[in-house]
């Protein structure tokens, strides 16, 4: 089985490829265009990216994926978030500090109130960070996470320095078809409105609501047409074809143009 | 007028400001936190911040100051998103693109075609890229808006290379205290549930629905307290005074902690 997933070794998503099993042959890609580009080429067989975190919200990039390729969420995999601050020398002796900016945002006041004075370079992924540390010279520091901490022997000086205590990142598996159902299960679609109107959202979640469906989570987005012309992601407990979600769905879909994402086992 | 917003000179923030008032002085903070920090400091009278994109979505860190700081928005400014790429070379010499993330992923395509093996280095400001580029020698380019080109004065290369011709940003005036109505008017609210059950949300929309109070937005953001729970921020088409938008908001706050983030002129 070979899973691609961001790189460089050590990042969170490398760990939540390791949490999805550790017996897979793993595929370090760039970017989350190259993930999805690597499944759907067969490269690999399945990806890891990350969704969404509980502090810096959704991952856009992966959004814009999920429409772009025909490829479909078949799991979730949340992995903790655990930022920690690993360098060579002591904290007052720090100055400069590598981090991804979602990194620096969630340790933006541990940093203001213990090092204020460090420049903070931004770098493209926390592996990164790790690595740029692991070959400097000088007084310099890097947010990293554990695994990576681990990977390139890093010396970590302050463990979990995030900001919000509870900081966790939602993973998805994505591949080619629908997972079967398990009766504990999510499903994610979007929804386009074909024309726009007071209430049209409310006569939309209507169609769950007297069905009993719960909705774990809405977000609209924009469709990239105009500014206020929005694209809606909403995840709902249950299977896609369990009698209420079907029923709701043919229902919507005279007036919406809907797309199932995916429909898979919920973590939570 | 002392309005702060992020530098260094040259960022789309920094144009925003100018569209704003261009004879105002303008103070360049680090980050968004900054902004907020300076204005209720009275460090400035005004802030301006970024707070969604058309392509990338929105901006987490405004969301978050929004409801950290007791400030509220009083003016939304669009501002067209065009990333040109600069460079002292030509395109088939180029090595390194300085870029910060943001532009990168909004000119993915355009990079991939043209300069697939050029390395990307990420930076913290689209101005910065440019300052990198202007003090720089060898093969190096950088994404950079216009103003930055023309202040640093860098040569453009390849103008508008943003794979969606579509890119604006909102960006939005934070002070303390309300816009006053002006007749065409936006108004931004966050609302947490005290409860969460299947429909929730579908009767919160129904307030609004009823009334005939059309929505320009909706977003759910996890509350930092656990996955799955949300805190919705809500842009709707009125002022907060207008009689059917209170009748709305009094009936909401039996089951919700509703908070409104602005009433302002809206531009779209």
């Amino acid at each position: 089985m070979k899973i691609s997933t961001l790189g460089p070794k050590g990042t969170f998503s490398h760990e939540a490829a390791l949490r999805h099993n550790d017996k897979s042959n793993i595929l370090f890609e760039k970017t989350i265009w190259d993930v999805f580009e690597s499944v759907r080429s067969g490269k690999s067989d399945a990806g890891i990216v990350p969704l969404e975190n509980s502090v810096s919200g959704t991952v856009g990039a992966t959004v814009d994926c999920l429409l772009e390729f025909d490829l479909k969420i078949q799991k979730e995999i949340i992995v903790p978030v655990k930022h920690n601050l690993a360098s060579k020398v002591p904290l007052n002796k720090i100055k400069t500090v590598y981090a991804t900016q979602q990194a620096y945002e969630q340790c933006e006041q541990y940093l203001r109130k213990n090092i204020p004075a460090a420049e903070v370079i931004y770098t493209s992924s926390n592996s990164v960070s790790a690595e740029k540390l692991a070959a400097s010279k000088g007084n310099v520091a890097a947010i990293v996470p554990t695994l990576s901490a681990d990977i390139y022997k890093l010396k970590v000086i302050a463990p979990s320095i995030q900001d919000s205590k509870f900081n966790v990142t939602r993973f998805i598996l994505i591949g080619k078809g629908f997972s079967k159902r398990t009766g504990r299960d999510r499903t994610s679609i979007s929804i386009y409105p074909q024309v726009d109107r007071p209430g049209l959202l409310h006569s939309l979640l209507g169609e769950f609501a007297k069905r009993k469906i719960n909705l774990s989570k809405i977000e609209s987005r924009p469709s990239k047409g105009k500014l206020g012309d929005y694209v809606f992601f909403i995840d709902l407990i249950g299977y896609k074809d369990d009698k209420e979600i079907k029923e709701a769905f043919s229902t919507i879909e005279k007036s919406f143009f809907l797309r199932i994402l995916g429909s898979y086992p919920r973590e939570y």
